[in-house]
């Protein structure tokens, strides 16, 4: 008799995560989790990423929702290869869902591949994708209290996107006090200060990620995290 | 034998629900299950309508975050008595969270009593508290296309609450379009287009909110959905 709990869910993805995992590392390639809150700016950092990644970087991305294609659709008027998944009320990606999302994707064609999760802060961070790396976004019109409310995340996160800076001037958001809180969470991880819409702070963000890339060619300390 | 799966802990919830109803109307307590993305501006909301309630109606609130008692604390500066659920980790409250809470405030003190859900756009929705009216809060910085990608809540809630919309001058958030969207999914609901910081729309709102505590003491129609 099989019984389905909650445990079992989470080492059955742990499991197929290690497929993923072995699958990427075949495949030479750097694999980022993308996890916040809905309108964080997950899409319109990506949009941004592929325009200036373009010739430098072969992307793909694979994009979760609970509904919809628009994040997909809006990543493949960027010129990127996008697939999407929809949960179809399910909370957050899981390693099966980005197994069968892989089958759409020649993955010997790219360099570095970006799974964009279901916007929540809370229940992507249990789910193992493969990935080599957890990037956490945060935008400042959120508010700067919620590392330590929503801890886990920003704890697994091997860098922290504050994202729609540029309405810094509009809001009470405390950046200093932020990234403290991040950094009492998480000493040990990358800060990234941007904005789509300015464009600030994403020519240090795309050095990070051809660093990234690069780490599948070397062998790197940066590919031995995975 | 006894399975726990996740449909027999949401008939656990649903029991548990049903006893926080009867407990509500046996108090002739009016009660909002509040649900939004993490940032949407729930307490700031809260703090405001607090203050603008002041000698009218007698509040309550009961909030619920993974980590911390922040909101409660800003709740009580503003005067009103809180109390902070911390649910270590899970992403939604329950019924049963509630049911203890509820054993630190005095019901026959309060006239209407806000459930300040954990911030998450998805897992909330699944959850009767037991409230008489689900309301959702959208913020303009999280983008006009959420409604369609999210729209779980959207079907559930009594009303939505549009905030941050001192901000809308400085994002590309379509209000006409969102809330045709928000129609389409759920074409009986009330709108607040609201900003907590310039106080637009919270007299429309604190309206609202007496309407729906009045209904406790006459058996009218918004007391009857419950």
């Amino acid at each position: 008799m099989k019984i389905i709990v909650g445990q079992d869910l989470l080492s059955a993805n742990a499991s197929q995560a290690g497929e993923n995992r072995v699958l990427f590392k075949n495949h030479r390639l750097a694999v980022i989790n993308l996890i916040s809150a809905p309108g964080s700016g997950k899409t319109a950092l990506l949009e941004k990423t592929a325009s200036l990644l373009k010739g430098k970087l072969k992307l793909g991305v694979v994009v979760g929702d609970l509904y919809t294609a628009r994040d997909a659709e809006r990543i493949e008027r960027a010129g990127v290869t996008a697939v999407q998944i929809n949960t179809e009320g399910v909370c957050h990606l899981t390693a099966d869902m980005v197994a069968r999302a892989l089958q759409e994707v020649s993955l010997d064609q790219l360099n570095l591949l970006f799974i964009e999760n279901v916007g929540n802060l809370v229940c992507p961070v249990s789910f193992d994708l493969g990935e080599r790396a957890k990037v956490a976004l945060l935008s400042v019109a959120e508010g700067s209290d919620k590392p330590a409310k929503y801890p886990g995340i920003f704890r697994e996160a091997m860098a922290t996107v504050i994202s729609k800076v540029d309405l810094l001037p509009y809001t009470d958001f405390d950046l200093p006090a932020c990234l403290e809180e991040i950094q009492q969470i998480n000493g040990n991880q990358q800060f990234f200060i941007t904005s789509a819409h300015s464009g600030q702070g994403l020519s240090q963000w795309c050095a990070w990620l051809e660093q990234l890339a690069a780490g599948k060619f070397n062998g790197n300390s940066i590919a031995s995290r995975s």
